[in-house]
């Protein structure tokens, strides 16, 4: 694996993944990346406004993806289960085989300030476009937030664990793993 | 109250919010910032880089005040405990007297996007020093990031009901009620 679907978005996408990895964020252009995909500039400029967001490109499609599960997830759980089941969901629909490209891409972004403070920003996003679907689900309002913000933090961490070189756990399993921890954590002493 | 200690940033601080407060964000100049100040566009530059800074000059006196309070708790503590116990300690130290000045400032962020994105990053890395100052406790990787992420999640949660224009608590009761709500979404059921 390593490439997207062969339309121009996911070309791009995969195309600037290589290069970043090849010569740097820093020193790749936007000419260079349409070069690679075999796109004209402008095409680029058609479905990004910069070099850094093509790296965001999956953030929507992720964002879609768990929004569209966790409104579909069965009324009757509680929210955090309902965040637990859509999170399960993109783990094997989003992530399943593409690992590799996962890895990659964090190794660009962990390695740039710039690009840590945007993925910090597109994670708070997705936490709260989670607490404004779980308030379609109607559930109140400092619920929603808090299950938003808490069922991101848990993804953050499955993710990180799972991209690291030495796992060889499924992103499924350390999703579960990282719930149960978060239970644990929360479950035994109510600060007052 | 209304006005931070005597001392140039803080003087700089609560002229910038009182400008923005009256001729919005945008509209405000540094050169306007420091003539209220009673002091020079020179002495705003040594201690902000920009007019967007000086509003989040607070940040960093509530992440050292935090972080001391943290390092400070009983090292008996549970790590989510220990979290709520250094939030209760600022929730009356930093923020007691400060509500009104909380709530200007709230209202000039949430109508500026840019601000927002900064106010969340800032949070981001709070919650990354509430997890590394964990971690000097003792505490394990993932717990003390899941810790940390859901310790500021609550934290900001407890903030926005706080200051709402109709809010009679104070933020210690909301912050208490934050994490009882915390416990009792986390508590019931584990998503597998």
């Amino acid at each position: 694996m390593g490439r997207w679907k062969p339309d121009a978005p996911g070309r791009l996408a995969a195309a600037a993944l290589e290069l970043y990895g090849e010569r740097g964020y820093e020193q790749t252009t936007v000419e260079e990346i349409a070069r690679r995909a075999g796109l004209t500039e402008r095409t680029f400029f058609r479905h990004f406004t910069d070099k850094r967001e093509v790296l965001f490109w999956g953030s929507s499609l992720l964002a879609e993806q768990l929004l569209r599960a966790l409104d579909e997830a069965p009324a009757a759980l509680p929210p955090i289960a309902a965040v637990g089941a859509a999170l399960q969901a993109v783990a094997t629909d989003f992530f399943g085989d593409r690992r590799d490209y996962a890895q990659r891409r964090q190794r660009i972004i962990a390695a740039n300030p710039d690009l840590r403070e945007r993925e910090r920003i597109k994670l708070a996003s997705l936490a709260a476009a989670v607490a404004d679907a779980l308030r379609r689900r109607g559930v109140p309002d400092v619920a929603a937030d808090l299950a938003g913000e808490t069922g991101i933090a848990v993804f953050r961490v499955a993710f990180e664990r799972w991209v690291d070189e030495t796992n060889r756990r499924s992103f499924s399993e350390l999703l579960a793993a990282s719930f149960d921890e978060l239970q644990s954590l929360v479950g035994t002493t109510a600060p007052r």
